[in-house]
């Protein structure tokens, strides 16, 4: 990984721009093996011609053949090291619907379920209640429950899941999860993990608030009980923009990424959803930052579609839009994916991620276009994701020299 | 080195089939600098085909510069760190022939050599005496000598080498060897390498055993006396199978790699020593099986006999093989080599090895046949060895996603 005690000794800030441009799950693969991938595809005349001036390579993001979640893939493209780091999912959850989690926070993911009347679990996931179902659960779960000494939020996410936040003095993440994995079995009690006062506090609050919880939802048809899993604090990441000693903003549609800039310091832009809408948030507060973070969702989500040519497409609206980005002539330039998101899969994958590197000190190199197997020739080869940022820093001179 | 902990944890079986085929040595030289190696001169059209449609790259064994034997070597491509993970000399030796070596055993490899009448050696290799004399030798040696409480096992291994096995409680490796390295000089003591009462008890149990043997050997007319080196244990390797979790056989001849293989875990199938009959045995137990080890030795041979074109045809006769283990549809099939061993230097040598992996969900990447050269313009670039087990594992999708 990024070594952060000698970055953050080099690093200081010389009005230069750095930007990052993550188009998600962008990595693809051919169809058949003669084929081309969604990138290769792709016309993208601004983005090749980049690739052809810049330098490129392939990235992989946590280790040779370990498929990443977003969440850790984005980790490591901010330069840290996504094992190290583990964040936990209930922290995600919560930071991916906008809440403001605190330092002292505890959080959890929730999956609401389905009792029979010996007590037993028979559906882990409710049926899959609709997300209004969700939202109504909650707001009951919030007015109706109360722990003395902390405050509670019941968070609605999406369908069956929700999110647990204590807020308090002296609370413990370290804590059992709920859920048994089977139906046909109870929901376990919340112990301990580790033998602390606070640890020990917190399982009887938590196992207190689930007596009420389930006492509210005890006459709903299905989601008459709950599990809470994924416990975790904010972890604390040493802060992007004081490592690196930069400004940093981030532009990012899905709450989820939003909640991963912020994690590490960056500053969260309001915008609508559409990609134009994000790249006209760059332009608008160009002025105000050192270094954007901008996140394109679709290119991952037309992958897990399978959908390989509306993929395409997706590249080259984006590309469009880069031509814009040049106008305001950023000094460096990264244009990449967290990892690859094949429609050939339909799932994130492993495969090593194409980036180009833009700059005015860039070494050109073999590569003519941004594609898999153009970047596979190109300056840097295949290397760790956590590089990316160091390298944007030494191309935009906020570095100095290491020695003598 | 691939990170145990974490692919622990994100292995899960799937029932898919993986298989390893290991060229020994495979890797080699041009006789001349515009000539071709012996892989690139091989007619091998479907290892190209596989090329063509698979990822490929070059894998370093252990580290750039560095010559490995062949355990070490294949440690790196089961993916432990083979620094890390050194195995005494003697624990190969003991394996490498087949012996049931146990946790509690202590192994050293043993050389006969010859003594002058004052006691010193003339010659550390006892004239290179036959295998049928250190047959006999080490026979003898095991009928006529005995230390109380422990169990000695005294096996012939070829020429003047040999192995010695002492099996008891509390017995340790940790002791300096005899071979004073050069003729003119005495045998040297046994002593203890730490200050534990183990350690000083086997010195005096083993001093004593060479005090015997040597009674024996002495009216030998030239392996009258011993040395022993390499020291060494069962290390205990994590085992393979259980960090894949995969149900692995080895397919190959020599004892030497099927102790390594039997050293994390592999189930060691029985077949013929021809190479025909190790593809055989592949298909006769396919059913039975996640992941196959098959090892073909004679690539290497060649290369230390300086046989170019001798090594060109192994290669060819295992081209014809792949056809047919083709034919049980393999989800991923990766060929390689352990380590390099060209003809033109007649050694094993550190230059990196050629690999193409072949899968469904493989990138076809710029080479366009399997060879050295082809494989450094592919898609991993050069990597170690370590990391082809991992990659293997993603494309069988036996790891499950890293984090949300």
């Amino acid at each position: 990984m990024a070594d952060f005690e000698l970055l953050r000794e080099l690093a200081r800030p010389n009005g230069s721009k750095i930007v990052l441009l993550v188009m998600d799950g962008l990595g693809g693969l051919p169809l058949t093996p003669d084929g081309k991938t969604e990138l290769e595809t792709a016309n993208t005349p601004v983005m090749d011609r980049l690739a052809r001036e810049g330098s490129t390579g392939l990235h992989v993001p946590i280790v040779p053949g370990v498929t990443p979640g977003s969440g850790p893939a984005h980790l490591a493209l901010f330069s840290y090291n996504a094992v190290q780091y583990e964040v936990g999912r209930g922290v995600l959850e919560t930071l991916g619907i906008g809440f403001d989690l605190r330092p002292e926070d505890v959080a959890a993911r929730g999956n609401f379920c389905t009792m029979d009347e010996n007590g037993l679990i028979t559906d882990r996931r409710a049926g899959r209640i609709p997300t209004e179902e969700c939202i109504r659960l909650t707001k009951k779960l919030q007015e109706n429950t109360h722990i003395e000494g902390v405050e509670l939020f019941v968070l609605p996410v999406k369908e069956h899941r929700f999110a647990l936040v204590l807020r308090g003095e002296g609370l413990s993440d370290k804590l059992t999860e709920t859920d048994p994995l089977v139906t046909g079995k109870p929901p376990l009690p919340v112990e301990p993990l580790e033998d602390t006062p606070e640890a020990r506090r917190t399982a009887e609050l938590v196992n207190e608030w689930i007596r009420q919880a389930r006492e509210v939802l005890k006459d709903e048809p299905r989601a008459n009980c709950l599990n809470l899993r994924g416990w975790g604090k904010d972890p604390q990441l040493p802060q992007f923009t004081d490592i690196y000693k930069v400004k940093a903003a981030a532009i990012a549609v899905y709450p989820m990424y939003r909640g991963v800039a912020r994690l590490v310091g960056m500053e969260l832009l309001e915008h609508g959803s559409e990609i134009a809408e994000e790249f006209a948030a760059l332009k608008a507060h160009w002025d105000e930052y050192d270094f954007f973070f901008i996140h394109v969702k679709p290119t991952d989500s037309r992958g897990e579609d399978g959908n390989f040519d509306a993929k395409v497409k997706v590249i080259e609206e984006v590309d469009r839009h880069v031509a814009e980005l040049l106008e305001l002539k950023p000094d460096v330039l990264i244009i990449t994916g967290d990892h690859s998101t094949p429609a050939k899969l339909k799932s994130h994958s492993w495969h090593p991620v194409p980036f180009l590197l833009w700059a005015y000190d860039a070494m050109p190199d073999a590569a003519q276009s941004f594609g898999e197997r153009e970047c596979a020739r190109g300056q840097y080869g295949v290397m760790p994701a956590t590089e990316l940022m160091p390298l944007a820093m030494g191309h935009a001179g906020r570095l100095t020299r290491f020695g003598a």
